[in-house]
């Protein structure tokens, strides 16, 4: 079975899947004819070229040749395979401090990816070591060996380490049970329920017993979660005329915690039917991202105070001690067979840019990657 | 010393006071010649005329005479000696479901009171005992005994049972304690600083070590904040041109703990400077209680969001289980001289109406009393 496949989007991990070996996969490797490391290669990158007023375009993006760099003394080379594409990227390509510094312009864009070591001048890695980290968007690149962490391709498919067993699967964690601390019979609604934190929350919920409603902006979206990660009832927020009547119907006793990945609107009506004691948990505000301005709506604090509800923000980097304790329970649950995900894979480098502006109109269902190799 | 004075505002506890037994107050006790509960007397109680739109007009109230009624077994007969006055009745006079039900048209409004049992047909009960419960507008009225909690006039000053010793004083203990969660050297912004609740929670924070900014309507009430209650810096939201400015001059480092009690644009400001893992507490919002629609604002979200912060309502009684808690630690802080209480008084039932409305334009400065007899 293939980890991945092309477009539109699919490759879950079944639950019936023993994920301990069987589903190693050499797609993720490199075949035998492929030479690792061809000093001759030209390398890749991509760069901010302009920073976007609202939604980014392409023309936001360059790609550049460069040289194929030499490690130094505890470096490493890598070979990168997939890179992660996540709605934070956003907001660092804009000027100003967010909860990370921003892009600089011609700098090359960072983030989550996956790899390969081609060569080692750290004696904790080999080459063929797969690895992770926070890098730039690269075909090769020298990296410190203390910013990667080594992948166990015999323990889940390599690409796992980039969403459940990643930084998307340990939101999810800490987000819901830390924050939401969701109790058997309660009613949880997530919004981006289709994303790969989002369709993560739906199943740790149901896992607690939950009754989960998830918000996601298509039919098949919705379809997936219900009938292959058994949440309750589901709203298209892009064909529902009527989103609090839709979610007042779908929660007739109210919303006792809020996992909410967009803002905006859709926040707006899960707001009027929090019960009491009632949680939020702010994990992204996709829906503001591209917004120009500070966006208005209506004020939360009144349904806040007559509820006496709970509304708190986080970044996954708050939890850093803890990522031990969230990998171990996630990775048990993956092998259990009660965590799935799905995974949409866009193939080759140059793709990323257009894979980033593809999270905006809800293109992905689970984790955007890019396959680079 | 006399408790209370009338208008303007005055009567606070000085720290040097000893408030056991030596400001025990002759005015608050009928008088040698006065005749506790004369038979022939005729009852006087204020009903709810008719449903505010926006801010609420006298007209709204009708005082209207009745009979005294007759306790029965279990029941205690009550002379109201001060009602309090607070901002939550204005949420009671709509229609339609808040965090308690609302009043009825034609129905007596109910509040906190403090007054002295005239007849018992209760053990637990002797006349000439001051008691307080939450009861009708009423000068006399009969309530069952377990609606009943004794107050000890040698301990405090019994108005201090409707504020600093009542449900303002567990208010301010709970919400900065319990969500605010105050760490010595943080910066402790409230708003509202100059009501019962927030001239609590000002000394409360002081308490704690922290550097305390106050936000109120007035120059005097600021003076009183700065030089009675030690507050380091306070903000005439009134006259105060630029609030955000004043803001951040005021909290350089930004605002760790937000205790709101107005909400708005007061709170929109303060929420632009929050600080990584900032707690706003939201205990009122009294500059919405007014609007006859929905307010908009700034979102809060995004900036929860990238502070990992935090932002909560309670309503008092979610505490009830821990209040003898908090009465023991204000009470012991009182006698210690570590708090102080301001109370702004207006003379005579009839004016009851008249103090709410006092209120939302801000005149007291401290807990808001009705003295009755």
């Amino acid at each position: 079975m293939g980890l991945t496949q092309s477009l539109p989007w699919v490759g879950f991990a079944n639950s019936d899947t023993d994920v301990s070996g069987s589903l190693f996969c050499s797609e993720c490797m490199p075949g035998d004819g492929e030479t690792l490391y061809d000093g001759r290669m030209q390398n890749k990158r991509i760069v901010l070229a302009s920073r976007p007023t609202g939604m980014p375009r392409l023309e936001n993006f360059r790609i550049e040749e460069s040289e194929v760099p030499q490690p130094k003394e505890g470096e490493v080379l890598v070979r990168t395979l997939y890179l992660s594409v996540d709605p934070y990227l956003r907001s660092r390509m804009n000027e100003g401090k967010s909860y990370v510094p921003p892009f600089e312009i011609n700098e090359v864009i960072t983030g989550g990816l996956v790899g390969e070591v081609v060569e080692s001048r750290s004696p904790s890695f080999q080459p063929g070591d797969i690895v992770t980290g926070y890098l730039g968007w690269q075909v090769y690149q020298v990296a410190r060996s203390e910013d990667l962490r080594k992948v166990d391709p015999k323990f889940a498919p390599i690409t796992t380490a980039l969403g459940i067993l990643g930084i998307p699967g340990l939101t999810a964690y800490f987000g819901l049970l830390d924050i939401g601390k969701p109790q058997t019979g309660e009613t949880v609604v997530v919004s981006g329920a289709a994303g790969a934190v989002g369709m993560t929350v739906c199943q740790i919920a149901k896992i607690k017993g939950c009754r989960v409603v998830g918000i996601a902006g298509s039919d098949e979206k919705n379809e997936y979660l219900e009938h292959e990660l058994w949440v309750d009832k589901t709203i298209n927020y892009k064909t529902e005329p009527d989103i609090r009547g839709a979610l007042k119907t779908a929660c007739p006793t109210g919303v006792d915690v809020y996992f909410d990945n967009v803002g905006g609107h859709i926040s707006d009506a899960v707001m009027t039917l929090i019960s009491k004691h009632a949680r939020s948990v702010i994990c992204g505000q996709i829906s503001l991202y591209n917004n120009e301005k500070p966006d208005v709506g209506p004020r939360v604090q009144p349904y806040l105070l007559v509820k006496s509800a709970l509304m708190q923000g986080f970044i996954i980097t708050d939890y850093a001690a803890r990522f031990g304790e969230g990998m171990n329970q996630l990775g048990q649950w993956l092998k259990e067979g009660k965590l799935k995900y799905a995974e949409h894979v866009v193939e080759g480098f140059e793709n990323a840019p257009r894979a980033l502006l593809g999270l905006f109109s809800g293109e992905n269902l689970g984790k955007q990657l890019v396959k680079v190799a």
